[in-house]
């Protein structure tokens, strides 16, 4: 009997015994043929869970792209495909969805390769997926499964920014820039593949910073540890730090890299990594309060 | 505005400008790289549409499989990798569905390479989909659009079985023989591979054999004529021929040969392609009788 999301994913990871498939517990799975490498990941979006019913269609369909190209991001990859499974909606929403994932598709210079689209019979929750395959700048690409004791951590940007853009679209706000964080997340290629061929550990910041960075530890074999007063948080979220570091959609990306090694990219360091104790995460030194959940569970 | 599926496809089109995508009229998609060239596809099920709501979870997750590894086998390539795209169920749904694609897995030989889980909200008709990457035997592999004038149309197997299979299990049947090619479709991956170096056009029966046909003549500019007393139906359906050269799920490979050009694997001779005329199909020597829909349009 396979009861909760967790018990089917064991189930699913006892038939991905790939080494590639890095165990399900990676942003990205790497696909090894004879005579090169990819990154290939695929994630589904749920209206009413990863977006509000009230959004614009072309901010679904970008960040539909956004999201699948952060995980080609935390592996350095280079974006090479992308296949769409779509669900038909209203005329309107179809249009306005072709209109953001041409945007996505010219501003990521990614091409649409393939897939399909089905009809919705029960004018339900849609849920619309997305492959995104690309080629690896060094391999094995990075995993979260490489931290080392030792390690500093270290996070992109500013975290709190999707928290903030869903708070006021959830209170009915429109401000496009205020939003933007939330609407239009941008995937950090660039960044990705400056960081690959000198990280230990490295993945995006989807779920909540807490949650990822536990996952990270999980992996890794290690205890992650961080100071809480260092992780950058966007203004608008100044006084409530430990919301932005529980709150996922950022796609900031987060790594570890050696002790005095400089950081090519624009980063902060937040942590460090050390070896495994009784608990998997410390914030400030003490294990992380689970009095409320570190993340988001509803999909990696 | 965008309105029916054909009017989005045709947006999706417009975006869709890589070569290997083929225009997006096609059973999957080329990847070509430096060093190698990929076929990609991706379909999506949708309960209700693709499945019986009362139908056992692993025959949805074998068919997810089956179908999608048949686009790969009208293309003449192996599969390397499958991705899922799953929307979570009730336990004992995961559960058998966990059991089924291990099934499907084992059975077929494909690595279980990633994917997602995510929680479906509205408790609505689900959806799941299905990635599959191959390596093609022969590049560029077949494509929809080589139909050629003068080249003999065929077709491997029989018609009707998932016909047969799914009016059992709708009248509340579960002889498990008699159900088997709809429940359990086969894809035709040896098939494809001897055929690939040899044939003009190929694709799978997904949709029906009149509406995938005239997808074939559509995409290769020629009409295609169909002998219907030469098309191969199933003992069950032998007094329904037309039911079903119009009903889809068999997942048969259609293909054209040049005249003359013995075929290696068990198939049929069903017809002709002939230079466009006015009618894109003829059955008989006549247009295809449209008063009835020629296929399923769910889904390519």
């Amino acid at each position: 009997m396979i009861g909760s999301e967790d018990d089917f994913i064991a189930a699913l990871r006892a038939i991905a015994t790939e080494p590639g498939a890095r165990g399900l517990s990676d942003d990205a799975a790497e696909l090894k043929l004879s005579n090169t490498t990819l990154v290939v990941t695929h994630d589904t979006m749920v209206e009413g869970v990863h977006w509000l019913s009230a959004q614009d269609a072309a901010d679904v369909a970008w960040k539909l792209v956004a999201v699948n190209l952060s995980d080609l991001a935390a592996k350095g990859a280079t974006p090479v495909a992308i296949l769409l499974g779509y669900m038909l909606a209203d005329p309107d929403w179809n249009a306005r969805f072709a209109v953001g994932l041409r945007e996505a598709v010219d501003h990521f210079v990614v091409p649409l390769l393939g897939g399909d689209t089905v009809a919705d019979p029960a004018r339900s929750a849609r849920a619309i997926g997305l492959t995104a395959i690309g080629r690896p700048s060094v391999v094995p690409s990075p995993a979260r499964a490489d931290a080392r004791p030792g390690q500093a951590l270290w996070v992109t940007g500013e975290l709190g920014g999707a928290l903030a853009g869903f708070e006021i679209l959830s209170a009915g706000g429109s401000d496009p820039e205020a939003t933007r964080a939330y609407r239009r997340p941008t995937p950090l290629l660039d960044d990705g593949k400056a960081l690959a061929p000198l990280v230990g550990a490295m993945m995006d910041v989807s779920d909540g910073l807490l949650l990822d960075a536990q996952r990270m530890a999980q992996a890794s074999g290690t205890t992650i540890t961080i100071d809480s007063a260092a992780v950058p948080v966007v203004a608008a979220l100044a006084d409530r730090r430990d919301d932005a570091m529980r709150w996922g959609d950022d796609y900031q990306l987060l790594f570890t890299l050696p002790e005095g090694t400089p950081c090519p990219v624009p980063a902060t360091r937040i942590g460090s990594v050390m070896a495994r104790g009784n608990a998997l995460l410390l914030v400030d030194g003490v294990p992380a309060s689970q009095d409320r959940p570190l993340g988001y569970r509803h999909g990696d």
